[in-house]
């Protein structure tokens, strides 16, 4: 039998702290008949997230504190969507407005949920090739990070060291890489 | 200057769903003294998932329907850790346990958190080689799912359909290719 979709009987808000996180729960139908509940959902903005690359195979890096790992690690230029932004729009805004860079060409990697059972946003991963530096702008955000360019094999010996700590960094990575060599 | 961790002051929770789900906020001073009084923390479980490949070079994979992101799609063994287990471990115990197969040879593929912000939980990635069937054992999870044998290839072509739609099982798929292609 092919698997079928749980049906949402009842929902219901616990917590809210618009615009960036809200949560609650599910009374949900299972498919064989059993009823859940008490089943969580996170809702939190979604983001997108660029893998770009210089002609030089140099990859754009941030290093920075993230306080959902508590660890100064390597990321990607990445940011939540504005209301209504548009995926690529928004991956193209970030790495101009954090990194300072712009790029040539630019291929979609997918949407993914980031936690299957809860949600919790999703990520718009992109690859990015043709990367030059145009401007550094100063940054108003929460976060003091360092912007650098780091050979390809440079930054997959980084990520074997565990310098990447985000499950939304290392999955772009593996999937820009995955688009290059497929 | 090299970027610094942010300090927690205060700590609260504002919901708690255990084992499943705790949320609250944090009292934050940020490196240049900025206080953030209402900075959110999400608190999950750690989950381990494998990319298991059989000496064919064929992927365990499972067809299910996934609550957050609310739609059938692909995805390969994972699970929550027990408390105190080895993710290693719990890797081995899901492979077996979801899909009745072992494997020879194990690879860590990192530890992500899996919301650079907020926390919610840490993905434990590993590749696994050498996925041989061993038993199919019943399952008395909520979720109903198919589990077969799916030519690399073919993985990678589901993967461009846009038939993975969790950041986690996208992650392990890029991770575990890295690893192999390295």
């Amino acid at each position: 039998m092919p698997p079928r979709p749980w049906k949402t009987l009842a929902r219901r808000t616990l917590l809210s702290r618009l615009p960036w996180l809200e949560v609650g729960d599910e009374t949900v139908e299972l498919p064989d008949g059993r009823v859940i509940e008490d089943f969580p959902w996170i809702r939190v903005r979604e983001f997108a997230i660029v893998v770009a690359l210089t002609d030089a195979n140099e990859v754009v890096v941030e290093r920075g504190y993230k306080h959902g790992p508590r660890v100064v690690a390597l990321s990607f230029p990445a940011g939540y969507l504005e209301p209504g932004e548009d995926p690529l729009a928004a991956a193209k805004r970030e790495l101009r407005e954090e990194a300072g860079y712009e790029a040539r060409d630019w291929t979609a990697l997918g949407r993914y949920v980031v936690d299957g059972n809860y949600g919790c946003g999703a990520e718009h991963a992109f690859l990015a090739r043709g990367a030059h530096r145009t401007t550094a702008l100063p940054s108003d955000d929460l976060e003091e990070f360092e912007v650098s360019l780091l050979p390809l094999p440079d930054l997959i010996t980084a990520w074997r060291r565990g310098e990447i700590a985000q499950l939304s960094s290392a999955a772009a990575l593996g999937l820009a890489l995955l688009s290059i060599r497929a």
